[in-house]
C-alpha cells in the first residue's frame, strides 16, 4: 500500500504521420511523461484527441503491424458508399477502424516505472494521417 | 504539475431510448458530472452498468451514427440461433455488438474542462433498449 | 463528495488455463483486491500483462461465453498464413482477437463496494493459453 500527496501532470504531443494508415510504438513517450511526472504510483492515460486514430497495446513486430492493417481493412474496408461521406468527408473507415482497436489506454505505474508485462508496448494507430494530431498524457498518482 | 487533495464524486444516471437500437451524445452529461464535482484536474470515467449497452467516443455527426450501426449489424448480427437464446433471452448480439464500441472511456480534465479533441464526444449506445438502463459517472482528480 | 489521502494498492496475479482457448470470471479476484487494499472510493484497473489474452465485462453464462468463442473465430480466425507466423509464432489470431474485447477495465469502487450493475462480471479472455500468464490489479482512490 502506499499513500501520499496526488498528483496530476499533463501533456499533449502532436504527431504527423507519412502515410494515410500507420502504425508508431510510443512507449518511449509514456515513460518520458512517466519521468517529467516524477510518478511513483499510479496511472498514466494515453489517450488520442482524433476520432479517426487509435492508441492500443500490443506486440512490437512489423508482421503483426500488417496484419492488423489488413484484418481492419477486411472489417472495416474503405470504400465511397458510407453515409458520413455526404458531408463531403471520405473517412469513414477510419471512423471505425479506430473504434475496433480503442481510443484510449491506462498504463499502470509501480515503483516509478511503467508496470507493463514483457511484450506490451503502447501504439498508435493512424487511419487517416498526414496531418498534426493530438495525443493526450495525464498521469495521476503519488508524486516521487 | 497540479497537487492537491483527492476528490471522488459518482452519479448514476437512468436513460430509457425509444427504440431498440440507438445512439445518443451524451458529452453534455460529463460536463455537468465535472462541474458538480468542481473538478480541475483528473479522469472521469463514464461506464454503462449494463452488458447490452456503449459508451464510446466518436464524431457527432448522424450519416456516421447510421454507418456504425449498419456496421455493427453486418459484424454482430442480430439472429436466432445464438447459444444464449437457450435462456430464453433473445439479445446475444446486443452482447457482442457492445464489445466492439467498448463500454467505458476515460474523459480528461485539465484547467476545470474537459480536455477534448474538437470533434470528440461522448456517445451512449443502446442494443436492447426501450427499458431504463444507468450510466455511471466517476469523477476522481484534484477539486477546484 | 468522498475527500481523503489517496492510496494505491497493486497485485500481480497468475493465471494459467487448461486449454488455449478459455474465458473465466475474475469478478472475485476484483473484490479480493479492493477488500486488501480497503479501497472506500475510487478505481481499480484490471489489465493483462499479455497481449494474447483480454479483459472485458459481460454476463456470466456459459452459452454467450460460447457465443463469444465462435464469433471471435468468424472475426478473427486461426490460420497459418499471417505474416506474423514469419517469426515461428501461431498465434496471430490471439493478438487480434484480444483487440476485439479489450485488454484492462475500469472497475469503480463506491462506498467501500464494486459499483457494478446487476449482471456486469469481469472476465479474462485467454486466447493462447496453458502456461502462465499474469493480471495487474492497480486501487487508486481513497483508503477506508
Amino acid at each position: 500500500m502506499e499513500t501520499g500527496t496526488m498528483v496530476c501532470y499533463t501533456e499533449h504531443l502532436t504527431v504527423k504521420t507519412e502515410r494515410r494508415y500507420e502504425i508508431r510504438d510510443i512507449t518511449d513517450d509514456v515513460e518520458r511523461v512517466r519521468s517529467a511526472a516524477s510518478l511513483r504510483d499510479g496511472y498514466i492515460l494515453v489517450s488520442t484527441m482524433h476520432i479517426t486514430s487509435s492508441i492500443f497495446v500490443n506486440d512490437h513486430e512489423s508482421g503483426l503491424w500488417q496484419d492488423i492493417m489488413a484484418w481492419l481493412e477486411d472489417l472495416a474496408p474503405r470504400k465511397p458508399d458510407y453515409r458520413h461521406h455526404l458531408t463531403g468527408e471520405d473517412n469513414a473507415d477510419a471512423h471505425l477502424k479506430r473504434m475496433l482497436l480503442g481510443h484510449q489506454v491506462l498504463v499502470p505505474v509501480t515503483d516509478s516505472a511503467l508496470d507493463l508485462g514483457p511484450w506490451e508496448r503502447v501504439h498508435y494507430g493512424e487511419f487517416d494521417g498526414q496531418r498534426p494530431k493530438r495525443i493526450l498524457f495525464k498521469a495521476m498518482g503519488i508524486g516521487g
